[in-house]
C-alpha cells in the first residue's frame, strides 16, 4: 500500500503518480505535527462538517458583496453554536480551532474577537468578582463582546490615546469619552456591526490627574434592539485589503457613563471614593498582548502551509514548456525555479509552524510563571515575540507570494484561494504592534546583551552565542562538521557580527555626542536588521531541535531534509552578513546553494506527499487549484461560469450603455 | 514665493510645513519628468475632468461589487467617448492615458485591451486591404475587440495552445474549434461581456498539415443583439485579486468558420487554394509582444509613485512615538525606518518611471529600423525587456507593499488606495511573460555574452562591461572616484562576476556529460540571479545618464539625491554579491550603508515636494490618506461613515441570526 494516504478512484492519474512515490507515511506524519488524538480528531470533523450542508457555504465566498459575506458568517455562527458540540470538543481550542477554519476559513467571523480578545482580556483583568460577574454570560453568548484600543490617530503609543474615563466620585461612575475625531476608536474587529460590548482602553483620570490607560467595560448597543446605546456613535469602518467579513469598527462615546465596577481591577483599582491603586508589577498588563502574538505565529504559517498546498499539487497537474525538445510538456514542478520557490515556503511553513508550537508551550510556561510572581523571563519572552512575530508575519507573506506566482495566472483569479491568504496573512505585519517597532524593541534587548557582555555580566540562554568568539570561520565542507553544524554557526556568527557592528556604531555616534535618542535612530534602520537575524537564528536553531527531538525513523528522516533546505536557504539569503569580517568566502557561499539545489531534487519525490500530510480538507482549502483530486480544469470552468457576472448573458450595463454607442458608431456613417 | 506650487488655504498646517521647505521647483521637475507642454496639458485636463460629474464615481468605486464595477466604467465610458474629446487630444496617447487614469484609475475599463492590444495587432498584422478593412470601424468603435491567446491550459508556450484553424479549401473558410476543456481560450481582458470581436491565436491546419500559431479575426457576439454567435461559448472567469472591472473571459469555439480573409496576413498567408507563405523573418511576430512590455515599465512605475505619493503625504500628518521623551510625538517620517522604507520606493519609482521613457523611445527606434528590415538589434532589445518586465514588475511590488504598511493599520484599508494599487501592479509578474520565464530568456542572451568572449568575438553595446577585468576592486572612498562612478562600477563586477559564475558552473556540468537542457535546469535558478544583475545595471545607468542629461541646475540636484540613495540601495541590497572574488570588503559595504543613511536625511526636506512633483490629482488618486491637502481623519470618518456596511444601524443579518441567538441564550437560565 502507498504511504500516502490520499489517493483515490477519479484523481487525476499526475497527482496520483506523485503519492505512489512517497517514502513516508502521510499520517505519521500528520501525527509527527498534530499528535495523537488531533490528527484523527481533525479527519472526523471535516467529514462531519461535509454532511451538515448549513456549515457549507452555497457559493464561493469571493463572489459575495461584503454584506453577504457578513450575514452568511453570522448565519453560519449561529448553526456552529447549534450544531457545533455534536462534532467537536468544544472545550478543545485544538478542535474548535479547526471547526472554525473549515466552516469560516480565515477572512474573520462574528465572534472572533469576542474569544480571542475580550473573554482573555476579562480572564486576565477581571478581579474575582467582575470575572464572576460577566466570564458565564459571555460564555453563553448572552452578548458578544470586542476590545478597543487603538484610535484613528493613534496607535501603537497607548500612552497618547485620547479616549477618556474620568471618575465622577458623586456618582461613582466613570465618564467614557471622545474629545476629538482622531480619538474615535477604529480598527477593532467586530465592532461595527456585531459585537454590544467592549473593552475600551482610555486614560483614567481622577480628580484632574491622569493615571494613564486603562480599561473599562462598556455596552455600546442595547442587547434587545441592538440599537447603539445614549451617547454612542459606531458603525464599520469600511472595506480592507483582506478580512472583509470581519465588521471592524469605530466608535465614540459622548460622555457615556458606565457604574465603577465595570473598569477592570485585578491590578489597579479605584475605590469608591476615587482612591488609585497602581499595580504591583507594570509589566503584568502585557499578558493580553503577548498571548496574541504567541498564538498568531502558529496561526501565520498555517496561512504558508496552505498556499504551498495548493501551488504544489497544481504544479504537479499543470504542465508546460519542454525541458526536452520533443519530449513533451513537463509538469512544472520539474523546473529548478518552480522548485525553489514552492519548497522554501514549504520549509518555512513547516519550521514557523514547528516553531509556532514550541513558542506556544514557552509562552504557558511562563505565563504559569507569572502568576506565581516570577516575572524573571517576561522581558526574554517579550523581545523574542515581539522579533518573532515580525520575522514570521513578514517572510510568510513573501512565501505565500511566491506560491501564488508560481501557480501562473490562475494563482492570480480567487480560484486560486492565493490572493484572500496573502491579504489576510500579511496584516500580521501591522497589527498586534508594527513590525519596524516590533524589531526595534527587540533590538534594544539586544544592544542591552551587547553591553552587558561588555561589562562581564551574565547572559540569558538566548542570548549565550553573543560570547562565542571561538566562532569566527564557516566551517562548511571541513571534515567533522556536518552541514547542519556549520549553517547554524554560520547564523550564529550573522546575528552576533551583526548585532556587534550596529552596538558599536550606536555606541560611537553616542560618543561623538549625539544624544542617546538621536544616536538610535540614526541606526535604526541596523537595529531592525540585526533584530531580524537574531530571530531567524532563534527559529532556526528551535526547528532544528525539534526536528532531532522526533522518535520515528521515516518521519525525522523526511523533516530533515526540510530543515536542511530552510538552513541553506536562510544562510544564502542572508549571505551578505556572511562576509563580515571575513567569516566565509563567495566559494564557501556556493557551496551552501549547491546543498541547496541538491535539497531541491531530495524533496522532489515527497513534495506533494509533504503538503498532503498537513492535511487540510478541500473544504478548509477552498481553493480550484488546490483540489486534493487534481481536477482543475473542468473545476476552474465550473467555477467560473458560475460566478454573479456571468448570470445573464448580455449584462443589462452594456445593453444600456455599449450597444448604443457601437450601433451609434454605424449609423454615423 | 515658496517653489512647491500646491500650498492652499485650508491645508493640514503639518504638510504646508513640508511644501514650504521645498528647494526646488515642484513645477520645473514635473517639466523635468513630462516635458512641455504635456505637464500643463495634465493639469487642465486634470481641472476639466473635476468639472464633469459624470465622468467622475458617485461613491468609492471599492464599496461596489463587481457587477456594478463594470456597470460604472461602462457608464463613464460612454461619457468619455461623448464629452472626452472637448477636455483633451485623442490623438495624444499621453492626453488620452492621463484622462484614462483620472476617469478610470488602473483596475481596467471596457476599451483597455481594444485600444493597447487589439488595435495594434491589426495595424501590424493586417495587410493593406484587411486594415482598411477593420481599422477605421475599430476606431469609430462599431465595435470592441479583444486578444485571445492563452488558454485554460496553456500559457507562453505558443506552440502548445490547442485551439485550431482548419483551412476548408471548399469554401475558402477557416474552421476554429476548441477541441477540449484546457483549450479554451481563457484570461483576455474584456473578452467575458464586453467585446463581440476577438483576435484568437489558433494552430494553422491545412491538409493535415501544422503550420504553427496564427492570429484570426473573429466574430463572438452578434452586433445588434450581444448575444454569443453560433457556436461560440463566451463569459468571466470570475473575480480576481485585483483588476476586478475588467471581465477577463474565457471562450469556447465550436467549429466556428470565419472567411480565409479574416486571418491577419500581412506576415504569413493562405491562398484561396491553400497554400501557406511563411513570414519573411520569424522574429517579424515578436512586434506586438515586445511593444505591451516596452510601454508597461511606465505604467508599473506610475503606480509605485502614487503610492509614494500617498504614503509620504501621510507620514507628515500622521503623527505617532517620541524621539525624545517629553517632547511630543513627531511626524512618522522623521523615523530612519520610515524613510527608508519610503524613499527608498520613492527613488525606484523615479528610476523607473524615467528609465521607462528611455526603454520606450529605444523600442520606437528599433521599431523603425525594424520597419526597414534591420532586425540586427532586436534580440538586443528583446532580452533587455525580458529583464527589465520582471525587474520592475516585482521590485515595485515589493516598494507598493512597503508604502502601505508604512501608512500602520490605515494603509490596509481600501482608504489608503494602496491595496488595490498593488494587486494591479504585481499581476505584472505574471502577464506578458512570467517573470521566471522572462529572466531565463535573457540569461540565454547574457551566457552567449560570455561565450562570444571567451571566443574573441565581439559584444554589443549592452554587454561591454563584461570584458572590463580591470574592474576588480570596490574604489569607494578612494581619492579622485565619486561615489556615483564607485557604485556604477559596483555594480558592473556585481553583474559581471555573477554572469561568469553561473556561465562556468553550466560549461562544467556540461562537461562532467549532463545535457545542455539538464545543465540549464540545475542552473536555472542562479541564471534568474545573474539576470537580475545585469538588469538593475542597467537600469541603474540609463537613470544615471537620464539625470546627468538635465539642464537644469536646481532639478539635476535634486534628481541626483534620488539617483544616489536609489544607487547605494541597489549595492546594499545585492551586496551578497559585492563580495564575490574579494571584490568588496565589510568596512567598504558599511561606508555604502552609511552614504545611504546620510541621504535618507538629506531628501527629508523635500520629500513632500517630490512626489507632489509628480503631480497625481486627488481624482486620479482615489486616497483618503494621499489627499493633497492632508485632511485625513475627517475625511476617513467621513468615508467610513458612508461605506455599505453603515447603511442601516442595526444589518438585518444581525435581527435575523445574532439578536435570536443572545436572547435566547438569555432565556436559557
Amino acid at each position: 500500500m502507498p504511504l500516502n494516504h490520499l489517493i483515490r478512484d477519479g484523481d487525476n492519474p499526475d497527482i496520483t503518480e506523485e503519492r505512489q512515490k512517497a517514502t513516508f507515511s502521510t499520517e505519521e506524519l500528520a501525527i509527527e505535527i498534530y499528535g495523537e488524538p488531533l490528527a484523527q480528531r481533525r479527519r472526523e470533523i471535516s467529514a462531519e462538517v461535509l454532511k451538515r450542508p448549513e456549515l457549507l457555504d452555497d457559493c464561493p465566498h469571493v463572489f459575495l458583496d461584503r454584506t453577504t459575506k457578513v450575514e452568511n458568517s453570522m448565519k453560519k455562527t449561529v448553526a456552529v453554536m447549534e450544531k457545533g458540540s455534536e462534532i467537536c470538543d468544544f472545550t478543545s481550542r485544538e478542535e474548535l480551532g479547526h471547526l472554525v477554519c473549515e466552516v469560516f476559513g480565515d477572512d474573520g467571523f462574528p465572534l472572533s474577537i469576542h474569544f480571542v480578545m475580550f473573554l482573555p482580556a476579562i480572564q486576565g483583568q477581571a478581579d474575582d468578582e467582575q470575572a464572576e460577574q460577566w466570564i458565564p454570560r459571555a460564555m453563553r453568548l448572552e452578548f458578544i463582546g470586542t476590545y478597543a484600543q487603538t484610535e484613528l490617530g493613534h496607535g501603537t503609543n497607548l500612552r497618547a490615546l485620547e479616549t477618556t474615563a474620568t471618575y465622577d466620585k458623586r456618582t461613582q461612575e466613570f465618564i467614557l469619552h471622545t474629545p476629538t475625531v482622531s480619538a474615535y476608536k477604529w480598527w477593532p474587529g467586530n465592532l461595527g456591526k456585531t459585537a454590544n460590548y467592549v473593552i475600551a482602553n482610555a486614560q483614567l483620570y481622577i480628580d484632574g490627574k491622569s493615571h494613564g490607560p486603562h480599561n473599562f467595560l462598556v455596552q455600546i448597543r442595547d442587547e434587545n434592539t441592538h440599537q447603539p446605546m445614549p451617547g454612542i456613535t459606531v458603525g464599520d469602518i469600511g472595506p480592507k485589503f483582506g478580512l472583509n467579513t470581519n465588521d471592524n469598527g469605530f466608535l465614540r462615546f459622548d460622555h457615556v457613563r458606565i457604574p465603577r465596577r465595570n473598569m477592570l481591577m485585578r491590578h489597579s483599582k479605584v475605590s469608591a471614593d476615587g482612591v488609585y491603586s497602581p499595580p504591583v508589577h507594570p509589566k503584568l498588563s502585557y499578558g493580553a498582548m503577548i498571548f496574541v502574538r504567541a498564538t498568531m505565529i502558529r496561526m501565520l504559517a498555517h496561512v504558508v502551509l496552505k498556499a504551498a498546498t495548493i501551488a504544489i499539487r497544481y504544479s504537479c497537474v499543470r504542465r508546460q514548456g519542454e525541458i526536452k525538445a520533443g519530449n513533451g510538456e513537463v509538469k512544472i514542478l520539474e523546473y529548478q525555479t518552480q522548485q525553489h520557490r514552492l519548497f522554501t515556503a514549504l520549509a518555512r511553513g513547516f519550521a514557523y509552524r514547528l516553531v509556532g508550537d514550541e513558542v506556544k508551550n514557552l509562552y504557558e510556561k511562563i505565563a504559569e510563571e507569572v502568576k506565581h510572581g516570577n516575572v524573571e523571563q517576561l522581558a526574554d519572552l517579550h523581545a523574542l515575540l515581539s522579533g518573532m512575530k515580525s520575522i514570521v508575519s513578514y517572510d510568510s507573506g513573501k512565501a505565500i507570494e511566491q506560491c501564488r506566482m508560481a501557480c501562473g495566472g490562475h494563482g492570480y483569479s480567487h480560484a486560486s484561494g492565493i490572493p484572500e491568504m496573502y491579504a489576510v496573512e500579511i496584516a500580521g505585519c501591522t497589527y498586534e504592534g508594527e513590525n519596524m517597532v516590533m524589531l526595534q524593541q527587540q533590538a534594544r534587548y539586544l544592544v542591552k546583551g551587547i553591553h552587558r557582555l561588555a561589562h562581564g555580566e551574565e547572559l540569558s540562554t538566548m542570548l549565550q552565542y553573543l560570547a562565542n568568539t571561538s566562532n569566527n570561520k564557516f566551517r562548511i565542507g571541513e571534515s567533522g562538521v556536518d552541514l547542519e553544524n556549520a549553517l547554524i554557526l554560520a547564523l550564529e556568527y550573522i546575528a552576533r557580527s551583526t548585532i556587534e557592528r550596529v552596538t558599536a556604531r550606536l555606541d560611537s555616534l553616542q560618543n561623538k555626542g549625539l544624544s542617546a535618542e538621536n544616536a538610535w535612530n540614526e541606526n535604526a534602520v541596523e537595529l531592525t536588521r540585526a533584530s531580524r537575524t537574531h530571530t531567524r537564528l532563534w527559529i532556526a536553531r528551535c526547528f532544528r531541535d525539534r526536528v532531532h527531538r522526533i522518535e520515528n525513523h521515516a518521519i525525522r528522516s523526511a523533516l530533515t531534509d526540510i530543515l536542511e533546505l530552510f538552513l541553506t536557504y536562510e544562510v544564502v539569503d542572508m549571505s551578505q552578513y556572511l562576509y563580515q569580517g571575513g567569516y566565509a568566502n563567495s566559494d564557501q557561499v556556493a557551496q551552501v546553494k549547491d546543498a541547496m539545489y541538491k535539497l531541491l531534487e531530495k524533496i522532489r519525490p515527497n513534495a506533494v506527499s509533504y503538503v498532503d500530510a498537513y492535511e487540510v480538507s478541500d473544504t478548509e482549502l477552498r481553493s480550484v487549484l488546490g483540489r486534493r483530486d487534481g481536477n482543475v480544469y473542468d473545476n476552474l470552468l465550473k467555477w467560473a461560469k458560475s460566478n454573479p457576472l456571468n448570470r445573464t448573458e448580455v449584462l443589462p450595463a452594456v445593453e444600456k450603455h455599449l450597444m448604443p454607442m457601437m450601433l451609434a458608431a454605424k449609423s454615423k456613417l
